[in-house]
This record gives structure tokens, C-alpha cells and sequence, in this order.
């Protein structure tokens, strides 16, 4: 049988959310990863040092109710208005590796987000100074929806020429326009590309009958614009990688009337990409996607671990504890190798 | 208080269903139309001259149970792979106005129908010959969602170059090239308008949470082809009319994990059409827009009948029966004249 050993992956942005659903949805991710970048929206967010180690400790708590080992949660903060400049030294000093800025309103728990991106100028410079790394979920609230996140790019170069150290992350690409904008930049602007948009295109939200399981912000666009993100990902730049964007909301918040934003691809994860990479003839480049060129972007060590996988059947759970995973009831052709 | 009078207008596209939800949304339209153009996708469709008299004589009965009178529905039929040609004579003589086609698999009720346009090119030339008119669900399927109804105006192009005295409408435009396209055909070429493509744009659907009960074939576009749409209704061109396509689908169909596609606006029609068009300074151009135009590329007498409304605001129910009708909580600032 075709076997594949990668070194064990990174995801650079993960929704872990609080409580039982984190206790429920981690252990996917830290089963596959060794690390993944844990986004700050939670209620309420994470945006001091006390609250950031407190949330951290929960993490670790689960992982070690749940017996998982060896996974490390690479902490992030939010950059909102509410942000204390004072407090990006202290929040580096307990850990944090990002900050994520959400423009106010764009998506799930981003009412404290930023509406005047020039107003916090000085916390983007406290960041830098620390050499913290900026994630920004790239669109402007109020614009069209398809064309909101070519309408943030110009904020994107802006931010680019003005904090010409800052490492900033364009989170969840799913246009051209922000491929081509990311490639058009310097080295220090990175950008994150989801399981799910290198699968989706609007039509398999609207297409057919509406499916709320595969909605999510930013909505997913046009098949010219997937197509750009599957050759952004097969590229080998090191430019993009591996961030799922993995947003678990209840079936009840899911379906309606909530129809929450989100995709679930953490349990999917690694079998997603690799029959992926596979069908496209791509599956060497995706050792780098997925475990090389996030890590190096944010200056950490490669992993050291290997994972194994067989080129089998694999067919996706319907549910996931209460959350319907991406790709539910699809069978992918790859799973992870049994471990005796 | 502000008083408009109009003459009583005519819907050229209504979905009644059948059983308990016909008897449930039929009164709506009766009690706001003359007339309505039936659509013809039930279960079993409509096919022959039989069918359409027995769905006629449910409609009327239910006319009856809800002490409805003076109001026509205007028979239509399913132009399909299983039409037969015989049959458009007896159609005719059954009393039926238009013929409906629907591409295979565009919308509800709708795997029985076309693929292959030039295969039926003898049922058009037997409408024609009849003089009934032809009424197309105008999306390509299978082409990306949002040029599907562009991707089909090349087809109608060629029917109206093939067909010169058959009349044809496009259904429910929602594109700006659309609009554009009928503009630029004979006379025989018309389009309905509905009232809720008139208020949405894909964002409705998707821009925020999901709202499935916004969510429609064809799906709204982009806010300049609503601006287009509005054109074409204000424009005082005979081509554009009033046609609802108000399709019910209970709470639990159009909610998930179903998703069916269709607004149903019944409930709402007039009201919210005088406040759009009010809104717009447009009064003026209502009138005609539903109760002439469509008479009129029908062949039919004007209605006789007037009704009254006063600008005062009334709230849409959540609920009516077991649909959520468009605009439910919202409130509009038109109302129909209570009868005394």
C-alpha cells in the first residue's frame, strides 16, 4: 500500500474555542499538528497577558484531560481598539507569537474589532518592536461581500510600506487579487491559505441547495480565484501556507436560522490536503505547505516528528462531538497510518 | 393620510404548489391580483390538457373554500423532453396562456427538464402556431452560479432569431446583462421582474449570517445588477413586468439542512413594491408596471378592478401559515386599504 511520511505539520490559524467545545474540537488538531496558532476571538478575547496565560492553561488542561502530549498552542492576542500599547511587551514576554486584527464586524466575535486601521498605528509598532507578528483577517466590513477582501489590500500595502518590519500575515487568502497582492509584496508579508478554500467555490454554498456547512468568512469565490489558491499552495513559495481557519460552530448555529460563518477541518485536516495535493500531481510540494514554510515565517524550529499516512479510504464522520466536519460523509483517499 | 389608487394588478409568475400549501398561499395573491400566471412544477407536473384542467379546478376549489372570488389563474403547462407536441392544441384549448420551461435541474421540481433546447424546436413551433407564449427559467446549469443566466442569453437569442412571432419571457432576471439583452430584441422578447431581486443582492444571502430565506434561483447578483433591475422596472418600457416567482417552501424545507431555493413574497407583494418604488420616487411608474405591461404581452384585457392603499406602516408577520414570507418583522410604510 502507498505510504507518505511528512514531517508532523503546523496550523498556522485554529479556533479552539472555550470550555467543552474546546475540550471537543483540539484534540483533532493537536492529534495532527505539533503546533498550532490559536486565534484570539473567544468571549471575551484574549487581549492582556493574564488573559492570554489563562487561556493557554485551559488549553493545556484539555490536552492533558484529553492524554495528548507534545502539542504546543502558539498563542496570539487581538489587536483591537481596546489593545494597550503597554501591554504588547508583557503579552510577548507571557508567550504570545501574533496578534490578530479583525476589521469591526467582519466575522464571528469581531464586534471590538478595528474600524480605523491608522488608529492603532502605535500598537502596530510596539509589535514590530517586539517582533511580534501581525494576522489580519483582510476585508472591509460594508464593502460587497466578493469584494471585500480585494477592497482591504490597499490597507494591506499600506500597513506593508509603513511597518517595512512588521511581519504581517494576510489570514485565509481566497482571491486572486490577494495572491497577487501577497506576491507583489516584500518578503516580510506572508499569507495563510484554508483547507477549504483550496476546495470551495461560492457555488458550493449557493449553487445548489444552500449548505451553511461550507460558509464561512471570507466566503469562498470564484473557480479563477480557487484556482490561484491551489497554485499559490503548489507553488513553493514560502509565502503561503498551511492556516485552516478551523471554525467549529454547533449544528444549531450552523443551520438556521443562525447560519453561523465557519468550516470545521480540523478532523479532516491532513487527509483533506493530502488527497489534495495527490489528485493534483502535487503531493511533493506539500511537506513544505503544510510543516516548513509557516514555521519559518514565524521563526520556530522545524518539527522533529514524522507522520505516516496510507493511501486508503478513508470516509469522512458525519459528526464530529457537535460540530459537522468539513467534507462530511466524503471519502477521501488517504488516512493517517494506524499507530499500534 | 397619503391614498394611492391603482388598477388591480396581475402576477405574471406564481408558484401555488398544491393540497393544504395552495389552499395556505394562494389567498394571498387572490386577494391582491386578478389574475396570476400558475406555475406549472407541481408533483406530477403539468403536461397535458387533463392535468391542467384537474390543477385548475383545485385551485378554483380552494378559491372557493376561502370565499375567494374574481380571481383568475392563468394556466400554464411544463414545456419539457416529455412534452408532446399533440398536446399543445388541446393545451390551448384547455385554456392555457404559456408554456414554462426550465433547464434540467436549475430549481424545485425541475430534474424532468430540458438539456437539449434545439430537441423540442417542434413544441415551440407548435406554440408559436398557437399563439401561446413561451416563459423560460433562463440559467445554464452546471455553469458557475453567477453566470448562469448570462451564460443562457446567447440561447435566447437564437430562439427569438428562430421563433420570430412566438412570444418569450425571460423569467425573474437578476443580472444586468440580462436586462440588456432583452432591451435589445424584438417586441416578442419580455421579462419578468420579481419583487424581491427588486430589494436583494447576493449579500442578503451571504454578506452576514446565512439567511436561507433570502436565498433563490437564480440568486441575487451583484448591487449593479439590482441597480439595473430598478432601472428596467422604472423605466415605463412595456418589456419589464411584474412576475413574483413567490415560492413557498415550508419553514423546515427552506431552513437546513435543506436549504430549498425560493422567497415567497406573496404575502408582502403590493406593499412592498409601492414602498420600493416610493422609496424611488416612482409612484408614477407602478401602475403600469403591474396591471398593463404584462397584461398587455399577454394579450389580455386590463383589469377593471381598483384598489386602494394608505401610506401607513405595517409590519410584516414572521410567519404566514407555514412560510416565512419576505421581509417577515420588517416594516413598510404601505398598507392595503382596510375594507369596510
Amino acid at each position: 500500500m502507498e505510504t507518505l511520511e511528512i514531517r508532523r505539520p503546523d496550523d498556522m490559524h485554529v479556533h479552539f474555542r472555550q470550555g467543552k467545545m474546546l475540550e471537543s474540537v483540539m484534540p483533532y488538531t493537536a492529534r495532527q499538528c505539533a503546533r498550532a496558532l490559536v486565534m484570539p476571538n473567544t468571549t471575551p478575547p484574549i487581549l492582556t497577558a493574564s488573559e492570554l496565560i489563562a487561556y493557554r492553561d485551559e488549553i493545556q488542561s484539555a490536552c492533558k484531560k484529553e492524554n495528548i502530549a507534545g502539542f504546543e498552542p502558539l498563542m496570539t492576542f487581538k489587536v483591537a481598539p481596546a489593545t494597550d500599547v503597554d501591554e504588547i511587551k508583557r503579552l510577548k514576554e507571557a508567550g504570545a507569537v501574533a496578534g490578530k486584527l479583525y476589521p469591526e464586524g467582519v466575522t464571528t466575535n469581531s464586534a471590538d474589532g478595528v474600524r480605523d486601521f491608522k488608529a492603532i498605528y502605535p500598537v502596530y509598532q510596539a509589535m514590530q518592536d517586539e517582533g511580534l507578528i501581525l494576522c489580519i483577517h483582510g476585508e472591509v466590513p460594508g464593502v460587497f461581500s466578493l469584494d471585500r477582501e480585494r477592497a482591504f489590500l490597499s490597507t494591506l500595502k499600506e500597513l506593508a510600506s509603513d511597518f517595512p518590519r512588521l511581519k504581517i500575515i494576510l489570514e485565509h487568502a481566497t482571491t486572486k487579487d490577494a495572491v497577487d497582492a501577497v506576491l507583489s509584496l516584500p518578503e516580510t508579508i506572508a499569507c495563510t491559505l484554508t483547507v477549504h478554500h483550496l476546495y470551495l467555490t461560492l457555488d458550493d454554498v449557493i449553487g445548489g441547495m444552500l449548505d451553511p456547512h461550507v460558509f464561512c468568512k471570507p466566503v469562498a469565490k470564484l473557480p479563477s480565484d480557487r484556482e490561484a489558491l491551489l497554485e499559490a499552495a503548489f507553488s513553493g513559495n514560502p509565502k503561503f501556507f498551511l492556516g485552516s481557519d478551523s471554525a467549529p460552530h454547533t449544528v444549531d448555529n450552523k443551520e438556521c436560522p443562525c447560519g453561523a460563518a465557519g468550516v470545521y477541518t480540523a478532523p479532516v485536516m491532513m487527509p483533506a490536503l493530502i488527497d489534495l495535493f495527490d489528485k493534483h500531481g502535487k503531493l511533493n510540494r506539500l511537506e513544505a505547505f503544510v510543516s516548513e514554510f509557516g514555521a519559518r515565517f514565524y521563526g520556530l524550529p522545524l518539527n522533529e516528528g514524522k507522520d505516516r499516512f496510507v493511501k486508503k479510504d478513508w470516509t469522512v464522520p458525519d459528526i464530529c462531538g457537535e460540530v459537522k466536519p468539513f467534507l462530511y460523509g466524503k471519502t477521501l483517499g488517504w488516512q493517517a497510518e494506524a499507530k499500534n
